[in-house]
C-alpha cells in the first residue's frame, strides 16, 4: 500500500440489483413500475427547450419541492428533494447521526442503511424482526443514536400500522426518527400526517417505484421546517445544485398527475393480490406484502434453484445469499398481469 | 436546543451565485455558458423514449464514461462521473482527505473547499496567492493532508503552466493531488497525461462551463485505475444511481461533437480577449484570464457600486464581498459578443 492510500476511505459498497442490458426480458428483481410515467412527463421532454440547458438550475429546486408541497398539503418548507431516496437517505445519516451512541435498525431490512452507517463512521445495532417477520416496537425503546426502518419494510414488504410506527417515534424524541417509505404508495398509511406532531421524525418518500420514475432519480423527504433546514444546509454544503433541470420539470408533471398516479397504483395492487393467490396454491410461504412485491419462500424447492431457473427463462427476480435468514426466499417485484402470468406458470413447471 | 438537535451537523453551506428567475437579463454571474448544447443534445432529447425512465439507470453510468474515455483516449476505469463538478468533488474530499494533517489549497479560491473541509471535518490551511494571484508551487512542499487548487484558478482566471501544476504534484506523491479543471477548456494545458505518471493524481472537469450543460449536472474525473475504483467504492457506498438516463444520454451526445465543442470555445475565447481589450481602455486592472470569465477591479470606481449598478440595468455580474483582499473585485462571465458590448457600453457610462 503507497503512502497516499493510507487515508483512503476504505469501505464495502453496496451492491444494487443486476440491471441487465439486454431488453427482452421480465425484469422483476429491482421492483421498477411495469407502468410508464405520467403523460405529463412525457410532454415536458417534448417540448423542453435545450437552451436552457447552460443555465444552472434552480438550486433550491422550489418547482419540484412545491408540487410536492401542494400535492401532500404541506408547506414547501418541510420538503427536500434529492437524487432519488438514497441521496436524500445519505444525506439524512450524515446530517442528523452523529451521536455516539448507536443508531437502530431492523437486522432485515433495506441493505444500504449499514453501508451508510460504515461510509459516515456511525456506530449501529441492528435489532431482530420476530419469527414472523415483524418488527417489534418495544426493541426501539432504548438508548439509542436515532432510528431508521422501511415502512413497508423491504425486502420483506411488511407494513406497521401507524399506531406502531407512532410508538417508536413516542419513544425516540431525544433522536431524529427516519420512516422510510419508499413502498408506502401500495396499500400502506403514510407517517406524513405524524411530521406536524414530531419535530424529529423525518418520512422518505421516492419517485422510483409508486411514479414509474426510478430512470430520472428523485426521492424526497417531508420533516419540520427546522429538520429540513438542517437537510438543506448540509446538502448545500454537498453539492448546491443536485437535481438538473429536466428532472425539476419532468418531477412536477408527475406529482400534479394525481389521477395516473391512483390508476396505476391501483393496477399494481390488484396484480399483487392475484400473484399472492397463486403463489399460496403452488405452495409458497409469505408475510402479506404491502409493497409492489412480494417476499416468497417455498418448502420444498430453494430459493437459489427457482432464481436460477427463471433467469435462463429471461425472468429476473431477487435473490439475496445473505443474511442466512432470508437466504431460501426471493424477492420478486410486481409487473404487469401478463408477466405475472408468465412467471406462475414457470413457477408451475418448478414446484 | 433541543435533545435530537444535539447531534446535528451543523455548517455554514456554499452560497452559489444568484438565479434569478426573470427572463430578459444578461447573466454573466454564474460562469455559464452563452451558447447552447451541441446539436445531438436536442436531438437525444426530443426522441427519447420516456417509458425507459420507468427502469434504473446504469449504475456504473457507461455509456458517458465510455464515451469521455474515447474522446480523451483513456481507459473507461480511469473516468469517474458524478452530479456535476460539486458532486465529484465532494465525493473526492470524503475518499481522499482523511489524514490528521491539513490539506491544502490558496486562500483566494474556489469557495466550496473550506466548506467540504468543514461539512467532512477535514483539518486544513489556506496558502496565500502572492501579490499577482499566483500560485507559488514552493509553498505547497511542505507536510500536509492532500493538495486542490483549481487551475485554471477561481475567481482570479489566472492559469499554472502545466510544468509548475507538475512541481506541485511531485513534491507531493504521498497525498492526493485534486488538480480542478473546470475553467481548463478556455485556453489552458490539462495535466490530463500527469495521471499516467501520478497515481495519485485526480483531474476533475465539468460540463456546466465549456459543454453548455450546467442545467443538467454532470462533471467527471480522470485518474488511475486505483484511484478511481476507490471513488467508486465510496459513490457506491452514497448512492447507487447518481446520474439519471437522460443526463447519460445527452452527456455522451455532447462529448462526441467535437467540431461544435471547438467552435463554441473558440469563440468564447476571442469574445474574451476583446472584452479585456475594452475593459483595458476604461481603466480596470485585471491578471491575464484563461477561463471564460475575467476577475477586474477599478482604481478609481468601487467593485460593489458598479454590481449595483449593473444589476439595476439587468445585468448581473458576480460581487464577492470576502475575503477582504478580493472585496474590490468584480468577475465577469463571457457572454456573446452582444452581451460584452453592452456590458461596456454600460460601464463607460459608470468609470
Amino acid at each position: 500500500m503507497k503512502n497516499w492510500e493510507k487515508n483512503v476511505r476504505l469501505v464495502t459498497p453496496y451492491t444494487p440489483g443486476e440491471q441487465p442490458k439486454k431488453r427482452d426480458i421480465i425484469k422483476l428483481n429491482t421492483n421498477e413500475n411495469p407502468y410508464s410515467p405520467a403523460p405529463g412527463v412525457q410532454k415536458v421532454l417534448k417540448e423542453f427547450e435545450t437552451d436552457r440547458l447552460r443555465l444552472y438550475p434552480d438550486p433550491a429546486s422550489s418547482e419540484l419541492v412545491d408540487a410536492i408541497a401542494s400535492e401532500y398539503g404541506v408547506r414547501s418548507s418541510q420538503v427536500f428533494a434529492g437524487v432519488g431516496s438514497d441521496d436524500v437517505l445519505a444525506m439524512a445519516f450524515m446530517t442528523f447521526f452523529n451521536s455516539k451512541k448507536p443508531i437502530l435498525f431492523p437486522d432485515i431490512t433495506y441493505s444500504f442503511y449499514d453501508v451508510w452507517a460504515e461510509v459516515f463512521r456511525i456506530p449501529y445495532e441492528t435489532v431482530p424482526l420476530d419469527e414472523d417477520f415483524q418488527i417489534c416496537t418495544k426493541d426501539y425503546q432504548r438508548e439509542n443514536g436515532g432510528v431508521i426502518f422501511p415502512n413497508p419494510n423491504a425486502p420483506t414488504g411488511v407494513l406497521m400500522p401507524l399506531e406502531q410506527v407512532e410508538e417508536i417515534i413516542q419513544a425516540n424524541q431525544d433522536v431524529v426518527v427516519i420512516v422510510d417509505e419508499a413502498y408506502i404508495d401500495f396499500g400502506g398509511v403514510s407517517a406524513l400526517p405524524l411530521i406536524e406532531k414530531y419535530e424529529n421524525l423525518l418520512v422518505v418518500q421516492t419517485f422510483s417505484k409508486s411514479r414509474s420514475m426510478a430512470g430520472m432519480r428523485i426521492g424526497y423527504a417531508f420533516g419540520s421546517e427546522k429538520l429540513i433546514a438542517y437537510l438543506n444546509d448540509v446538502k448545500y454544503s454537498f453539492n448546491s445544485y443536485t437535481m438538473d433541470q429536466l428532472t425539476l420539470a419532468m418531477g412536477k408533471a408527475s406529482v400534479e398527475d394525481r389521477e395516473y398516479f391512483k390508476q396505476t397504483t391501483d393496477k399494481i395492487i390488484r396484480t399483487r393480490e392475484w400473484t399472492k393467490e397463486e403463489l399460496k396454491k403452488l405452495g409458497f410461504l409469505f408475510e402479506d406484502s404491502k409493497s409492489n412485491f412480494v417476499f416468497v419462500t417455498h418448502p420444498k424447492v430453494s430459493a437459489k434453484q427457482l432464481f436460477e431457473n427463471l433467469k435462463k427463462e429471461n425472468v429476473y427476480v431477487r435473490y439475496f445469499a445473505k443474511p442466512e435468514r432470508i437466504s431460501n426466499y426471493l424477492r420478486i417485484t410486481i409487473g404487469t398481469d401478463e408477466e405475472m402470468q408468465k412467471l406462475i406458470s414457470l413457477l408451475k413447471k418448478y414446484c
